[in-house]
């Protein structure tokens, strides 16, 4: 059978490394796919850079026209790895526009656009790829497309950002502040210079909105999402955690909650003994609840040339398999049918229900406890553990003996956990700041 | 579109749980297959049991002719649970020759049969799924076929049988032997009455053997498997083995080298720290090392009913889609295109590379360590690791005081290892048995 010729639009890490694993691997892709996937053609903003990594070749036609490539007659497939929300936004729409594939590793683009960008790919009657995009290495995005598809998936939880799990692993393994851990992380290449996007959740973000469309059968709802990093972290809390059996990563979550969907990002305690707890550093791993296979967990590299390159190509071989079949046949982008997607809205944070670990820092007098405790019982919040201890903060200047007063929540809803937390901001025993972090057990609970 | 009719051979716990999951969750499954998926006709050995748990319904015919079942020209699919290697194999390879797609958990039937009923089905252009046959609800088969189709897969490591975990897990929590273990775990239904075909490692056998096919691209080969089960392990081993750092698991362990496939069942030394040790209970999990994704791990449930049935209802929504297709727009079954199978024959246990643990109960007397450590130099056996201890172990009659020797070799050739074994065993100040056990430390070395 003829080959699959396919465009490649950047030749960056992931670029040049799915083009790498295309010629590296080529005999056992063409043994799985029953032809060959061939990269055609690349087109580059910088054509010397981009020549000197390809070298002299007849075999691909390298040059700066992003348009001409994805208008390109000879070709089935284009592949995005440009990255960004504006320039490869315009290219996946004209290549899909004129009928061709395309398998992308872009979690923003799809984050944001995905609406526009899956109804552009049905009305051509192409396909849109994107298991790149989540979970890099991991094959997140097939095992809930189909993997999982008999199950009503009732959660999924997350560590989708291996820069901030790397920072969190070294601030809990080398007791360092999250500044210093950021430093270690850019010298090692772990974080880029203007790490934002990972830092700040976002990135995770764009994932876990994916991965809960999927999940549900629900368009894209990134918009709705609520994001927290591990800017504000504080080392102490890591440490009071690990005393109470938690560990804290940074998750996405998405749930199922009667006829709501949960989707936030936030930094998370989660118990120690999970397999969760214990993926460390640059690590992925998704763990989905379905009402029928129960937990599974899955676990990989999250980013990098080559684990984003088994990806693309992976899904390249899907698509090479069913390009000429009919929609029928394919399976759908958003794993639902497009005309079968349902309109869950997501639930506002302040009514998400959950465990939480409070830290206050309360003067050491009579009363304080018995305060607090009231605040909370009377906004319906009951308590699973406490820890008292002296502080370990330096005492403020003319403070009395200070204590470090930790709280973990029973289920609660979080509108009234904020209500507790600004009754007891109000008393005079109470030092500002008190720390909120949510708890996830992974389990049926909360 | 009009719904695809399926015909269930056996309502035992796999069958049952699958018309309980089609039931419970066609709205969704149909949301994601765009059509409906029904069982309309049930055979089974005893039609009053299943009556009683069917109920009275005119939507399914239930009867005891699983003949008419696998001919029945209004079925499209045949679902297979009844187990076992001889009616299942002849009414299999009956529904493919009347051009049915089979849906099967039956890892017996492949591992021994493979061959033959792969080629039925290819002959008559039909598909055989079996999803549910490798680690119940984990979707490891499809993740070998399509998720990592972009690498040269180097090997794969699995707990891939519940009940021998669950029995390693309770010896070492417990510190108590096989044969009280395997008495809970059979109490509390984790263990079969006759359990032989899972403690002697068979069951394990077969799912590697179908996995080392999916993954190297060559036909099933479960006959030159090297299997060893956990009936002899010592409480005594699990404890040296925790002192050391690793903790012991029975794996199915499949590796590519040079021209060669190891395909092996047995206990295994692996590190505490990896995710694979802290795999506890009845629990499976799957490592996959890829060229091109690296480390991936796969977690879940490996049996019971709900489990499985998520793995046989996301093939019949695969076969669904694609029942219409034309071959090459299926996945093949093995993964690899029927005519590009490589012939890969399986390495001799005797030739495998490994590196070992070794257990010697040595009398306390001058130069015997002196004695072991030629033997072991002297058939290319180097050293990475020495534990000596005065002996756990009841003193035989007249036995002057004894130790126990624990050595962990480097990488060394199993043929090495056993002339060596047979050297100490022939000194005098070496008492019977030695054990030996193989280590997996999961990376690049051993």
């Amino acid at each position: 059978m003829e080959t699959i010729k396919t465009g490649l639009l950047g030749f960056g890490t992931v670029g040049q490394s799915t083009f790498a694993v295309l010629q590296r691997n080529q005999g056992e892709i063409s043994r799985r796919a029953g032809r060959g996937i061939e990269i055609k053609r690349i087109a580059v903003r910088d054509n010397n850079k981009a020549r000197a990594v390809l070298g002299e070749t007849d075999a691909v036609l390298l040059d700066t026209d992003a348009e001409a490539l994805v208008c390109d007659p000879t070709l089935d497939i284009v592949i995005e790895t440009i990255g960004g929300t504006t320039i490869a936004r315009e290219l996946v729409l004209r290549a899909l526009a004129n009928r061709k594939h395309v398998v992308t590793a872009n979690k923003a683009l799809l984050a944001v656009h995905g609406a526009e960008i899956f109804a552009m790919a049905h009305k051509h009657g192409v396909m849109v790829a994107f298991e790149a995009a989540v979970a890099g290495g991991i094959p997140i995005i097939k095992i809930l497309r189909e993997g999982l598809s008999a199950n009503r998936i009732q959660w999924i939880v997350g560590i989708i950002n291996g820069t901030t799990n790397f920072i969190l692993s070294e601030m809990r393994e080398h007791g360092i502040d999250f500044e210093t851990a950021l430093e270690r992380a850019q010298r090692l290449g772990y974080a880029e210079a203007d790490p934002t996007m990972d830092i700040q959740g976002i990135d995770a973000a764009h994932k876990i909105a994916l991965m809960s469309a999927l999940a549900f059968g629900a368009p894209v709802q990134f918009d709705s999402a609520y994001i927290e990093g591990i800017k504000g972290l504080a080392p102490l809390d890591i440490q009071y955690a690990e005393e109470l059996g938690y560990r804290i990563k940074l998750l996405g979550i998405t749930r199922r909650v009667a006829d709501r969907i949960e989707l936030r990002v936030h930094p998370t305690l989660i118990p120690t003994q999970h397999l969760l707890a214990n993926v460390e550093g640059a690590m992925n791993a998704v763990v989905v609840q379905g009402d029928t296979v129960g937990s599974t967990l899955y676990y990989g590299k999250g980013a990098g040339g080559e684990p984003t390159a088994s990806a693309v190509v992976a899904d390249l071989i899907d698509v090479t398999r069913l390009h000429t079949a009919d929609q029928s046949q394919r399976v759908p982008p958003l794993a639902f049918q497009p005309d079968q997607l349902s309109n869950l809205a997501i639930l506002p944070i302040s009514e998400v229900r959950c465990c939480y670990y409070l830290r206050l820092r309360v003067m050491d007098v009579k009363g304080v406890l018995a305060n607090i405790t009231k605040i909370l019982a009377d906004n319906d919040v009951s308590i699973d553990a406490l820890l008292q201890k002296k502080s370990r903060l330096p005492d403020p200047v003319g403070a009395n003996e200070t204590d470090d007063l930790i709280v973990i929540t029973h289920l609660a809803v979080e509108k009234q956990i904020n209500a507790a937390l600004e009754q007891m901001s109000a008393l005079m025993t109470v030092m500002p700041q008190i720390t909120k972090l949510r708890i996830e057990t992974l389990n049926e609970g909360c």
